[in-house]
């Protein structure tokens, strides 16, 4: 089973970004990942007009599309963070974003010049990230601007 | 199990016109529905930019986004259609669209204006819809105008 992390962290502390890099550093060490972004806005998941569009529009629950290389699944119907992980297969690590209410080994990334307080207790997290100087309560803690260093440390757990 | 029925059609025979009212017959029946389309062309899965986007650009293999209503699933590996259709849950009938070779209960579409012969040699299919009189080698034929009447059949198939 691969390992799950839960990334908490204000608005505006730049999530996406150190996700991006994050990914980009767990790859080039060989690592197969996959992201899971729960939106509060609604998504638009097609395109208006494309075939698989016309199928959920007729009324179809679910609707993949595939070609040689890669494919699709979109599924119109709610469902919870344990069903979509259950969906993810042959990857060593998912990342998650905002499922804070159901955060497995939740990983808090601080900004300090947003002012706030940390968003979760540190010592409640997994691991911290931030860029000052902040108390992990023991917790291990990295740099916000260095994502290799988080990514040895959540291989280094997969390998457990 | 759903039951999975593979549409077999020759390009311009309305295919993705038929799946569409098909769909939505099966829907006004009850019946819960997928439907699965295999394009020979290069899917474009995302828009350039957005975070699902970024994510699968710096290497995850697998993104999923999810609001309060429905979910997607991108993924960048090539999966046979049994992994995709291993994917789908809680459906009574999975439409397949374009995976001839490996095709399931294939259902010959023939359109006679077309003047091709028909895609399949109906006694190799499953029932046929046809807009024509064709010999469907004692398979089921209906009729291509009217997609209420395979909805029918394939439901009965399904409750046995």
């Amino acid at each position: 089973m691969p390992k799950v992390y839960s990334f908490i962290a204000w608005s505006g502390t730049g999530k996406t970004t150190y996700l991006e890099a994050l990914i980009a550093a767990l790859k080039a060490r060989g690592a197969r990942v996959a992201a899971v972004k729960h939106d509060a806005h609604r998504l638009s998941l097609d395109r208006e007009g494309k075939d698989s569009w016309r199928f959920a529009a007729a009324g179809a629950e679910m609707v993949a599309v595939a070609d040689g290389e890669k494919w699709a699944l979109m599924e119109y119907r709610p469902r919870s963070l344990e069903e979509i992980l259950a969906q993810m297969h042959d990857v060593d690590i998912i990342l998650v974003e905002g499922w804070h209410t159901e955060a497995r080994n939740p990983i808090l990334l601080h900004r300090a010049a947003l002012g706030q307080p940390p968003k979760l207790p540190p010592d409640a997290c997994f691991a911290v990230v931030t860029d000052a100087p902040l108390d992990s309560g023991g917790r291990p803690s990295f740099p916000l601007d260095a994502p290799e260093a988080l990514a040895e440390f959540l291989l280094a757990q997969t390998e457990e």
